[in-house]
């Protein structure tokens, strides 16, 4: 049981999203994260999928994604070799004599308070997958109101093996 | 024609990515961005979709939505009272003697070189979608290798009407 990120290009079609996301279900397959956003080319959609389990199945799954006439590219990212992040915003309960506390912990993360209310903070915070669970980790000190989590995106390292937009 | 930004959270099950795209595509209702991440409570998973598109029919997408099981709660994010941020990953070619140009601009938007090589950059941004928009068109100056953008995630401002995790 691996996590594997698959990172797609596809035409920006309707449907485009339930059909490559209906095809892990099918198996029974859970998708941990799944993001998607146009490209600099509108006609495109760049679709970041981050999923575990069987490799076997895995491997069927892909080819039948490659079937897909919406799918032009597909890519396994190795974690090694490519940048890999996420986007997570997080809103803490805080009162007054908390917040110093909990700005502490944002200056580590390099985070940043994106929104204050008389009880409330709400953190904007970006990094790898593991960052961001830490950081979620020590925000369970505090009353987590609200989280919401992009799913991870990435793009290989380099100019190399660069095959579309 | 309005930019409607939808917040869902729903029980990580497999195929609930599938299940609440699938109602927009059959629909032809077209999602602009999709992004689906686990909450602190790993039961449940928010999902935030920005599509656009006649309001009677999402009226009606929203209806049924409410319908699936695995659907706990729906929100439609007001913009205006909302915050709502996007992360973004471009793969810029650069030559040594173009760095110094683009890391000017890199510097007045706050994003960050991930990585370097000897002839491309690897920005990340985070932002709202016009921020993003506008950045990427000031590196399309430059060519752009590769970019994934994680699609748009938000929470309300300030801690009334928190009705879940």
């Amino acid at each position: 049981m691996e996590i594997r990120i698959l990172s797609l290009l596809v035409d920006n079609n309707p449907g485009v999203t339930s059909r490559v996301s209906g095809l892990f279900s099918r198996r029974g397959y859970n998708i941990e994260s799944f993001s998607s956003g146009v490209t600099t080319d509108e006609r495109y959609t760049r679709i970041t999928i981050v999923c575990s389990g069987d490799a076997i199945i895995l491997e069927q799954i892909i080819k039948q994604l490659e079937k897909l006439v919406d799918v032009r590219d597909i890519k396994v990212l190795n974690p090694a070799d490519s940048v890999i992040r996420e986007l997570c915003l997080v809103k803490v309960s805080a009162k007054p004599e908390q917040r110093q506390g909990i700005i502490s912990i944002v200056d580590i993360f390099r985070a940043n308070i994106v929104d204050v209310s008389n009880d409330s903070l709400v953190i904007e915070m970006t990094g790898a997958k593991t960052k961001v669970d830490a950081f979620i980790k020590l925000m369970m000190d505090y009353e987590i109101l609200e989280l919401a989590r992009t799913g991870v995106t990435g793009l290989s390292r380099g100019s190399k093996d660069v095959v579309y937009l």
